[in-house]
C-alpha cells in the first residue's frame, strides 16, 4: 500500500512528519510512504533510516506549501505545487491509495473537495474525530470541515459516521446521537430540529438529542454536530487538559501534606487524561470525499503521524470510501 | 431588599429552594425573600426556620408551575399563575427588586422578555455564566438564551458582558474575546466574522478570536458565543467532571500501588475540579432585560440557591440594569 504524506504540514514539519513515516514503515512491511515537500530537508530528516525502511520511503520534491494562516481556497487555487495539493493529486491519479496532512485544516477540506470531489449524493464533507473515552470510542463529527450546517449536512454526517464506526472501527450497530442544547424534543434550532426529524426515519440506531454533558460519559458511538461547535469542543478538551495539569503542578508547590500522594498520583492522572486526548488517535478521516484523506493534528509529532498513517491504512483496507458510497445508495438519500 | 424566588423550579424544588432562601436570609439581615409556589409545601419546608429568618421569608401561593419539558412560550402564555411568571411580575410591579428561578431555562428567558421587556437597543438577551478558573473568573455569554445569533446579538453580549464584569464583579478593563474555530482572521462563519468587525470598533478591550482551548487557560474576562455553543460547552464541563471522577474511582479499585496516593489526592482533586464547576457560582444573570432575573442551575441545592440570591443581590446593589442601559447609550449602538 502506498500513502502520500504532506511533509510540510504541521507545527513540527518536516522533521517529526518524516520520523513518523519511518516509524510506520518499520511497523508495516507492506507500507510505502511518499513524502511530499522540500527534498533536501526530507532527505536530511530520514538519513538515519534502516534500509528495510528507507527503501519504502519515496520523496517527491516541491518548494510550495500552504501555511496555517493562509486562506485555504485562495492558497489552494494559487499554489498548484503545494505539498498538500500534490499529495491529493497522487490519490486522484491512483499513485497513492490515501493521503495524510497535519497542515491547514481548511486547505485539507477545500483540497479534498476540489481535487478528489465529493461522493455522489454528499453535500458537504465532515471531519470525524474518534475520541477515546473510558467505556468506548465516540466519533465526534464534524469538527471543522463544515462550519455552519444545513439539516442535510448533519444527516449525512450521521450516516457517514455510522458507516465508519461500524465498518472501519468494528462497532456493531453504533448508537448515533445529535448534539443539542437539551434532551427534550423542543430544544435545538430549526436546523438541528429538522436533522432530528430526518434521522428518526433513517435505518440506523438513532438516539435523538444528547447534551454536552453526555459526551464524556460515552453514551453514544457517533455524536453529530456542526463544524463550529465540534471544533470548539475538541479544542476545549485540549485546553482543559493543559489547564488542569498546570493547576495540579501549582497546587503541589503550595501544599505540604498531600505531596506524597501527588507524587504517586501525577503519572496516573497523566495517563488517564491521555485517554481523552484525541492526538493519541492521530488521524481524522475527511468523510464524504472520493478518496482517503486523513487530517492529522497541527501539533502532531512522530507518534501522532504514525497513528494517522495507521488510520489511513485501515481506511484503505476496509474500503471506507466504497462503503460510504454503497451505504448512501442503500439508504435512499 | 426584597427578592422573589420561584420555589417550584429545579430538580430539588421546593425543599432545597426554600432551604437556600433560609441560608441566604440568615447571612444577609437586609434580605427579604418571597417564595412563590405551593403554599403548604413551602410552609412545611421552612417550618424549622429561626424567627430572625422566618420573619423575612414571605409566601405567595400558586398551584401552577412550568415543568422542565414544557414548551416555554406556550406554557408561559397559558399559565398566567405559574410561579416563575408571578415572580417576574413582582419585579415588574416593584414588589421585588429581582427574581431567581432554577426552572425551565427557556421559560426564564421567554418570560424575562415578555414580562419585563428588553432594555432599549437590546435585540436579544444573553445568559452570562461566570466560570471560576484558576487565575480569574471568565464570563461565558451566551449559554442558552439565544440559540442562534445574528452579529448584533454577539456584539451586544460582548458589551453587556463587559459592563457586568467591570461593574458587578469589579474587573478593571475586562478583556473581551469572541469564540471561533481558530485564532486567524480568516476563521469563523459570516456571523462571527461580522461580529468581530463590529467589536473591533467598540470602546472595549477587544482581543479578537479565541479558540476553545483558550477558555480553560483563562485568557479573557468575557468570552462571547451563541447560546447553542455556550450551552453545549457548559454542560460538557459538567460531564467531564462526572466522567473523570468515575474514571478515577474505577482506577483506584484496579490498582494497588498508587492507592495510598489516591487517598491523599482525591479530596484535593475534588476541590480543584470544584473551581471549574459553575454550579458553585449558583446564578446566571439574564442580561438585556429590564429587571434583575437570575437563572439558577436546574440541579441547584440549597447552597447554589444561596449563591444565586447573592448574585441577584449584588446585581441590584450595583444597579446592573441601569449600568447596561447607560453603557449602551454611551456606546452609541
Amino acid at each position: 500500500m502506498i500513502l502520500a504524506l504532506d511533509a510540510m504540514g504541521g507545527d513540527f514539519a518536516p522533521g517529526e512528519i518524516c520520523l513518523g513515516a519511518m516509524v510506520a514503515c518499520s511497523k508495516y512491511p507492506d507500507l510505502e510512504v511518499i513524502l511530499v515537500g522540500n527534498g533536501s530537508l526530507i532527505e536530511k530528516a530520514i538519513e538515519g533510516a534502516e534500509p528495510f525502511v528507507s527503501k519504502r520511503i519515496h520523496i517527491v520534491h516541491t518548494d510550495e506549501y500552504i501555511a496555517m494562516n493562509e486562506s485555504p481556497m485562495v492558497a489552494f487555487r494559487k499554489k498548484k505545487k503545494a505539498s498538500i495539493r500534490m499529495a491529493m493529486e497522487m490519490v486522484k491519479s491512483g499513485d497513492a491509495q490515501g493521503c495524510i496532512s497535519a497542515g491547514n485544516t481548511g486547505a485539507v477540506v477545500a483540497g479534498g473537495v476540489l481535487i478528489l470531489g465529493r461522493i455522489p449524493g454528499i453535500d458537504r464533507p465532515g471531519l470525524g474525530v474518534p475520541i477515546p473515552l473510558p467505556n468506548r470510542i465516540t466519533l465526534l463529527i464534524d469538527v471543522g470541515a463544515t462550519i455552519r450546517c444545513k439539516p442535510i449536512n448533519l444527516y449525512q454526517f450521521a450516516i457517514m459516521g455510522e458507516i465508519y464506526m461500524r465498518n472501519t472501527l468494528g462497532v456493531k450497530s453504533p448508537g448515533v446521537a445529535l448534539l443539542s442544547n437539551g434532551e427534550e424534543e423542543i430544544k435545538g434550532d430549526e436546523v438541528v430540529c429538522e436533522a432530528r426529524n430526518m434521522l428518526a426515519k433513517a435505518d440506523i440506531d438513532f438516539m435523538g438529542y444528547i447534551e454536552g454533558k453526555d459526551i464524556p460519559l460515552g453514551v453514544a458511538d457517533v455524536v453529530v454536530c456542526d463544524g463550529f461547535t465540534g471544533n470548539v469542543l475538541l479544542k476545549f478538551v485540549e485546553g482543559i487538559g493543559d489547564a488542569l495539569y498546570k493547576l495540579l503542578k501549582d497546587e503541589m508547590e503550595q501544599r505540604i501534606l498531600p505531596k506524597v500522594g501527588f507524587l504517586f498520583f501525577l503519572p496516573m492522572l497523566k495517563e488517564l487524561w491521555g485517554r481523552f486526548d484525541y492526538e493519541k488517535y492521530g488521524g481524522t478521516p475527511l468523510l464524504g470525499v472520493n478518496g482517503v484523506v486523513i487530517k492529522a493534528h497541527g501539533r502532531s509529532k512522530a507518534k501522532a503521524i504514525d497513528s494517522a498513517l495507521k488510520v489511513a491504512r485501515d481506511f484503505v483496507v476496509h474500503r471506507g470510501v466504497d462503503l460510504i458510497r454503497d451505504g448512501l445508495d442503500r439508504g435512499g438519500m
